[in-house]
């Protein structure tokens, strides 16, 4: 495949290929881009990127509607900007909250997908980060302030003026509003853009960008270390790589699930002990014994039961439920001086961080690549809970046929 | 008073008390202890503690009842026993909870009272701790296992086997209940039992014992530091002791608090502002702004409105309300990666620590003294809040006068 790839570049784009690693999983760039090269209006590489253009997607016009194909446009590539052919996007069950209006108004058309691969394509005058030919991820967020201490603190997913997210978000560039993954290119500020490790599994490292760095984030920030006992609920797109993360951590994991046959995967992945959650006499054998629980269910839940399991000084985290709390009992945080947070996806520093992480340590997200047309039963797929374990459209097949 | 005091007792005991320190300001021990002396039965200095004695009591009968007047049975001092002759006991809103029922069953009668100090009138041979005379101070917890993790680490509020409580806990010692501080005297373990500085206030040390430590251990705990924000809600009994240690650690203190005639209090006690919390306006321009939040409020009460105003990595311990929590947005916790915990009383070391703190500093409990005929007219003060801010029940006077 890489072969392939390279005798489709030109002599330039080879050389940068070649320097970024042998052995990268990766799609063939379009024909259309290998034939490009040059700087001109300010942008390099892309005669195309100098002035908005239409690209293909996959949205949705209302909350109730299915996916289907659009046009969006993307904005002239900046000074600044990284214009990415995407070749992988993972489904994230956010994206589902998102285009069915569940997690408050949404914009339509609505175009997700916030855990992006591409290959570079074209690059802002003023971009050092990034050359043409290289490999970028881009997570849930595209822009923030810049400004404020959060941003300043490498936290831009808890900037002060409201971080601008892959899509949803206003868009101050377009004046409408952002429009994420699910589509062929896309155009985001290069400090937003991260970057990919030669030799990755590009499509096995996309759900990283959202999945791992949502569980990293609380794993640095709670400090887990090596011998506590860490609890992960929901063994879904989130729960399979915080697994493999704090296990690599060397934590004692314990993997909650409501499905059965995902037992087995979860002690496969690195988990010491795996629990049916269904199961009150497993649950109460596990009271109090929990350093930190990293719960990624992805809806409201009772969660007096995980809160039972924290030990003294213990954490339950939720990164995915977001809706108001039930069935909190403040007596059962009092006894044992527990705490019940909440932590958001990660700052690009850490995004960065986990994506080398995981590289380093042959982590990867478990996935089952989609093609762009099969979105709706994927997100079908999500609900029911029978994708192992995550989605991934393949963008990049396509592209290598034409 | 010390005068008094000292002309009273046998030479053994006049000499403890002189080294303990001239100049406390305690009440003149019961005539039949200043009789006693030498060492009956395993007890030094008090030989009615060699066996089980029916003390007076204020406590209830059911949770409808009134409080009135009681005979409780208080055993025979053991080896590592405390004798403590009742001087002064604070009424704090968990005796309320508990009288009546509030806080899941209570048994009856039910003598209530965990703000406790006394003046040492037996020990037993084993107690090095305290002599015949010293001043002791009892609060929350009377027994634990002394052998887990907690208990070693100095958290026996979070023993495994379950702390005993000053009142209203199954007593090893008697099979029945642990009875509390409205009482005349008091038996204790003496690791149980606090020393109180020589020189201290002594009805103004009595709410340190619960409602200073309640506040001090959030602060040890979570660390606040010199410069951070730090609110805290409810101006009662705990709040207006929180401000002042809050204050004395040089954070910059914000009270809450929903009557307005307690906003000059707040500041004259050191808080830098102080906010109605009624008032919309005036919270949300507080919102975002703190490190710590401690809850004093001693109720259910929505806590979203706090929530809101914890900037990131913010944390809200609920020290009081021990009900199911209500209105609270997992959402708002996520965004600014916010914590919402509990946290109860304080250890032993901890409570020693805020008592020698106070003293050190000169920080005092504001307190209305009452007869112990007037609990239930004061248990209703303290549910209208119309106390500043801490009934104290004065068994000195009568000690005195009899």
């Amino acid at each position: 495949m890489t072969q392939t790839y390279t005798e489709e570049k030109s002599v330039a784009g080879r050389r940068r290929v070649l320097k970024a690693g042998a052995g990268l999983m990766a799609a063939p760039m379009l024909g259309a881009m290998a034939a490009s090269s040059g700087n001109r209006g300010g942008i390099r590489n892309d005669p195309s990127a100098a002035a908005a253009q239409n690209v293909r997607a996959v949205g949705a016009k209302s909350a109730t509607a299915p996916l289907g194909s659009l046009t969006i446009s993307r904005r002239a590539v900046g000074p600044r900007d990284v214009l990415l052919d995407i070749l992988y996007c993972g489904v994230c069950h956010s994206d589902i909250h998102t285009v069915r209006g569940e997690w408050g108004p949404t914009q339509y058309p609505c175009v997700p997908g916030h855990e992006i691969v591409g290959r570079v394509i074209a690059v802002g005058t003023e971009v050092t980060k990034f050359q043409v030919g290289d490999i970028g991820g881009v997570g849930c967020i595209v822009d923030s302030c810049g400004v404020c201490e959060p941003c300043q603190d490498d936290l831009e997913q808890y900037c002060e003026k409201g971080m601008t997210q892959t899509y949803g978000s206003p868009d101050a560039h377009t004046g409408g509003y952002t429009f994420g993954g699910y589509s062929d290119r896309v155009v985001v500020k290069d400090h937003f853009v991260i970057r990919i490790p030669p030799g990755a599994d590009l499509a096995a490292m996309a759900p990283l960008l959202c999945a791992g760095v949502t569980t990293f984030s609380p794993m640095q920030h709670w400090k887990l270390e090596r011998g506590q006992r860490v609890g992960v609920v929901g063994m879904g797109g989130l729960g399979h790589v915080a697994v493999q993360l704090a296990a690599a951590r060397h934590a004692e994991v314990t993997v909650f699930t409501t499905t059965s046959s995902k037992l087995g995967d979860a002690k496969r992945l690195g988990a010491t002990d795996a629990v049916l959650s269904t199961d009150a006499a497993a649950m109460k054998a596990h009271a109090g014994k929990f350093d930190l629980i990293i719960s990624t269910v992805p809806n409201g839940y009772p969660m007096q039961a995980f809160i039972d399991l924290l030990k003294l000084n213990g954490t339950l985290v939720n990164v995915g439920a977001m809706e108001p709390l039930k069935e909190v009992k403040g007596l059962h945080l009092a006894i044992g001086r527990r705490a019940l947070a909440g932590s958001i996806i990660g700052g690009i520093a850490e995004t960065q961080e986990v994506v080398d992480y995981c590289a380093a340590r042959n982590i990867k997200a478990q996935v089952q690549l989609i093609r762009p047309d099969e979105i709706n039963t994927a997100f079908e797929g999500v609900i029911d809970k029978s994708v192992r374990y995550r989605y991934v459209i393949d963008f990049a097949s396509s592209k290598r046929a034409g």
